[in-house]
């Protein structure tokens, strides 16, 4: 049984979801969206750290992972963007947790069956392997879809050190 | 006499540079580059932020400031640089420091006069103001220029809590 971090990440809103897995049994523990509220940019990304923080230490997952994003928007969304996955990549490595990366379509095939699913589906497809899950927001259900992912393609035996992307 | 400490980011190299300013008057105290090294994203940041960490605790700056950039060359390049800038501003916030922004045009105006000098005359004019200075790297000597951009600019009385972008 090992307890998995899924983390969608953003700057405004930073969904976190948390799910046990067992040889491809699964069960929701907890999910949620961390707030970075305003003011000066380095104090928004202090919120982020100290929510995030707080999470991995109430909720003990063994392993993490977080989507990898590319946004081609705009520089400016980017540049954000970039900032927001920093924190949700440096928090659980300071726990001492593995961090994997997946790409959105990699997430999706492995929860959907298809690289190009919708939202609705996702979240569908989410709460049919974790039976009685309510999520906290649309960020919070995208970070359990990649948690599914990740328990899905992480090494199946401890210590996790290869590269699970 | 505020010690202030200036950060140019950057994943790979990140430049980092503490002066002391005093109504105007200024003298060099070190200056440094962090490296990332090799390996997953998330242990990159990680080791970028122990020596941000480590660079606070031996300098002991007052007030920090790091460079506003935004790269437009292409989003995988943004992006990177996002979450190195996302450790400069969350390491100085996370031992209570303030944290002020500046675009490069206003460093390079405030440090040459012009806002569209090369590096080589903010290099000389970084030596010019800080006598008797060695850069560390060039990324070291950008990140005095945004310290000495940051000492004009930064409120003259503490606590500094306003927005000095």
């Amino acid at each position: 049984m090992t307890r998995v971090l899924g983390i969608d990440p953003g700057l405004v809103n930073l969904g976190w979801g948390v799910i046990e897995a067992d040889r491809g049994r699964m069960r929701h523990v907890a999910n949620g969206t961390c707030h970075s509220g305003k003011g000066p940019l380095a104090e928004r990304l202090k919120a982020l750290y100290a929510q995030l923080s707080e999470v991995i230490e109430r909720h003990a997952p063994e392993t993490a992972a977080v989507e990898q994003t590319f946004v081609n928007k705009d520089a400016v969304a980017t540049l954000k963007l970039g900032q927001a996955r920093a924190v949700a990549l440096l928090v659980p490595a300071q726990f001492g947790l593995f961090v994997g990366e997946y790409a959105p379509n990699k997430v999706k095939k492995c929860v959907v069956g298809v690289g190009h699913a919708d939202k609705t589906q996702v979240q569908h497809m989410v709460k049919m392997q974790l039976p009685g899950v309510t999520f906290a927001s649309a960020d919070a259900a995208d970070a359990l879809a990649i948690a599914i992912c990740h328990a899905f393609y992480m090494p199946s035996e401890t210590p996790m050190v290869g590269g699970a992307a």
